[in-house]
């Protein structure tokens, strides 16, 4: 049995966290914590885990946690909190899932200019692997310190990683238009997620200033060997959760339909939770899963690679208990079937 | 030509009054109010108003109004601060229609009561009409100030006036369960109107503590000529606009499905605005229209009536301007058709 | 390991009957039958279940479903075509559970004035046991055959259950109103169901005429001792899942909130799935879970309950589960947490 | 006044025309037509039309029609069974305007090839005019028969003709990637629109193969006097209406932002239906009106137009208004304000 503490407990991906870990066999969630000043119970502020969980949330506290025999820390708070926090439990020595952008993108430059704020923890930042099992899944199993994926950059990177790591297509014309509920925006109400403004419209926001964008590169980039570029839109759609990803990339020469399910076929062949359909998969064939689906086709010459999934659980918490697993030894699929 | 100014211009009741006094053949709106210290332009807090209207938000003050040639005034300011201007508008002369709750309740106590602070303008509560045309119908008419009727009341109000002035039923005896849609809480962002939390679920709020209960109960007692008491449950429900309400009333003898239409149908018959319908009208029906639908069952003896409107039209704007219509002696369906 | 049947695999409750099951540590779905000639894999029907289940959908046929050591059926046909499977299965010594309306109602007059035709079953209807636990917990374990409740009725009799089993209310002066997520309506498409009918909009439907009266009043009837009339109105909301139920009854003598809460408290004291809750349950904290929710308000002395649950979950295919947890003599709440 | 009739009258654009109709002070509907046997009332086909139209479905038959007084005649009759009525309009004289996509494409191999059967009308095809007025507004003026123009095409054709017209991109490096709400998919019941399914989910459909693709590529090639070709992907998004359309263009040179406006606002500069906004539209913001919003970014060099515009008004019944005001020599705005 690993105990585990999750910190910033009020959010939905915090939510979603807790409700797949009471579905662990091996793990026990000892602690959350909140930056409130007030710590109601858990189940106050997340009214769905009443009766389920017992644990009111308290302030952040490296010592406390320690001393209730916490080994892995799940982070749920906003960038730049977030490396605050874990700069400390890293330091103690606990391992650290983090599920804020704080530790993804390997060049701290790239951080300060997308983030719009410098990076305060270079050491670990240098140390922090990718959470992405299809792509890092050996170094995943020892890392103390997970950067855990965003959701958009799921979607790009596992659509086009098939294509890229087999030089397929052009590595600087590759379109990526994502389609998301409104889940993806957080908890706090703003404007553009009060119901009477997002309910039954749909618009694109952040065009070509994403943040995801550098995230969605930067891996590419790994996969490929070699610089990726993409233009990336992300729209808002009026549902809870679900992504739906349309990419168009462009082969340096023919290929048929047939050849590239080939090629997704073997690349996947080892992940259990990407999924290669022949039929278009909607996003309500994977919420409340931790599948990403995803099937290609050829129009006018261009590949489309169409792909689902959910943002909140493959998004967000899922791939985080998936990387939990990992780097305890326990079966991949763990909670997550 | 009626010159008219609109306080209070940000929000969804305004906006809705000015798409359909846009289509009002002797109405020309020439101010548009706000306490915003910004004053853009009235389409750039209204998006879809653009290449519409091009006035500019400004701060209230009356005599501007006045020198503008302003006769009537739509106020949709919220309640409390509604007063403070209104009075000032009634001691220059101005008709006003209010689409505030300021002056509904004849009674200050329950206003002070329901509203949580005291009512400041009594002069004028005094001597307001409250709006609702298929009840109040030749008070209107040469009223100075129109107190609007709330959303949820009319649908109670005239889905029970039939009953409640034949004496058919027992008068403190009534359920009047409501749903809905989300505009009907305002346009400020809220925790549970957040899309995430409100859409996918139901829930009531204010049981048993709204504030239109006192304003339903006042209007159906004018129509009864004696006191009418009413249990009002609201739903929030997962839709823009529409509320639709379920009235259960115990008649005092047997009555067929047949005699109470007969009797709905010759209570309405110059009521060009309430449809009474054989099928149960859905909101959809009644959404973007001026319409009020309704339908009677009985069912195990007791009277169920079921009544549909749009909550921004015929529960605000639409008929604001029906009043205007009967104010200025224009064909009550103008704008509204 | 117990070995299981689907009967009926294509519909809602069946998918999710078999997620539930998925997760189940001592239930095995062997078989999944299919009245349609064509017999896909049960993933084309559902592509939600690709990769997590590799059975075809196969014709009903007891001898095969012998063979494949099947011991416990769910039921997840029409009615009438259920009763015609269901005996057949008895007979070899099956233990059903049925998620019809079949063998819901005891007297066979009511089923043939409700469901339009005359019940062809009536020795095993004598022996059906009603499945819903928090009544009937101790006569599960040892039943034969399980008539699994229906969604609607679970939330009318739970909400109602502790007054009327303390004689707190008048027993003939019931109101249910309940509002239901558009699934409750079955997989097959309708034009009341088509998207652009349903969404946006709500309405009641079947008003003093839905099913599932009769099994709510003869369940209440059981728990009082004596006859319980309701009223019951049904609403379709444009939301996927959940039900909210608003029930109003008049109590003998007055009653204060605190009072409710101890007598619901104490009644559900050893019901797991039973959530009294201090706050309104909307009915988001509920989906994708077994639980009920409920909570209790006075209203100018009336008694005002408002009760949440999943219709899919909860209402269908989650108490299926439960009540095999029962039968088959394991945890309660495996695979439903 | 002109007379007018309505074939095919129980779809969704046919009482959107109804609707706009019954505000246009010179235009009367004197009948509507349905290939149902049955003939209800108008009104009970469309509920939301009770009190304001009191025509009956009556069955087609020219000479009816023209007894009638009919002079122009709007088709909202499915493809195929449009031209066999519109051919023996055309002969007796009267106008048309088609909302089928029967007369839409020039070359008869193109229809064939797509719509998979033969033209039967070829001389008409010949003649008709492609009613979308911001391209070809003068011949519409004229024009005998209308080929009112689809729904996704106008925001592709309208999104991409200052680029194209300029010949500031390339012809053939074109995506265009569509969200459409679900009343484009029409009345009738399928699964893929059925509630449960579509709701909460986004998924693409016909990629690389709709309809609308060669619609798109022919107005395009008019405008550049060159071969112009697309990729086009339709998603279905969870809402009843509203077209978002997310285009990406490649230029030749680099061109600014502020450059592409000024060549936006110039090319729309006296088309009272084109918004050019410097914010993203949202749908929301056009729905039930005949606008369509555009704004333009540039993306790594790359252009990005995003269209909106309401799919059954502006994509179809506003438009044939707008059509119908330029034949009759009206004031283009009329009953579209």
């Amino acid at each position: 049995m690993t105990k585990i503490a999750i910190l910033g407990g009020t959010g939905y991906t915090a939510c979603e966290l807790i409700k797949i870990l009471l579905r662990h066999p091996h793990a026990e969630i000892v602690a959350v914590t909140s930056r409130d000043q007030k710590t109601p119970a858990v189940a106050e502020s997340h009214p769905s885990l009443a009766g389920r969980i017992n644990l009111r949330l308290e302030p952040f506290d490296v010592d406390k946690l320690i001393a209730k025999g916490v080994e892995c820390v799940f982070g749920c708070l906003p960038h730049g909190a977030s490396m605050d926090a874990i700069q400390l439990l890293l330091l103690r020595g606990l391992r650290v899932i983090d599920l804020s952008a704080d530790y993804r993108l390997r060049d701290a430059n790239v951080y300060a200019q997308w983030y719009g704020e410098s990076h305060h923890d270079l050491a670990n930042l240098a140390r922090a692997i990718y959470g992405l099992p299809e792509i890092y899944g050996d170094e995943i199993r020892s890392a103390q310190l997970i950067a855990n994926p965003g959701c958009y950059p799921q979607t790009g990177i596992l659509g086009l990683a098939p294509l890229v790591a087999g030089k397929y297509v052009k590595l600087k014309d590759i379109i990526i238009d994502s389609k998301s509920g409104v889940s993806g925006a957080g908890r706090t109400p703003k404007p553009n997620t009060h119901f009477p403004e997002c309910n039954e419209s749909v618009v694109a926001y952040n065009v070509g200033q994403h943040r995801h964008t550098p995230e969605i590169e930067q891996t590419l980039s790994d996969v490929a060997g070699e610089p990726v570029e993409v233009i990336f839109t992300p729209h808002l759609i009026p549902m809870d959760r679900g992504i739906f990803t349309t990419i168009y990339a462009t082969p340096h020469r023919a290929l048929t339909e047939a050849q590239l399910f080939d090629v997704y076929r073997a690349y996947y062949a080892n992940a259990p939770f990407v999924r290669v359909t022949k039929e278009i998969p909607a996003t309500k064939d994977s919420v409340h899963t931790n599948f990403i689906d995803m099937t290609v086709r050829v129009v006018r010459g261009r590949i489309v690679v169409l792909v689902a999934e959910d943002n909140l659980m493959r998004g967000a918490s899922g791939v985080a208990v998936q990387n939990f697993n990992r780097m305890y030894g326990y079966d991949e699929k763990l909670a997550l079937w």
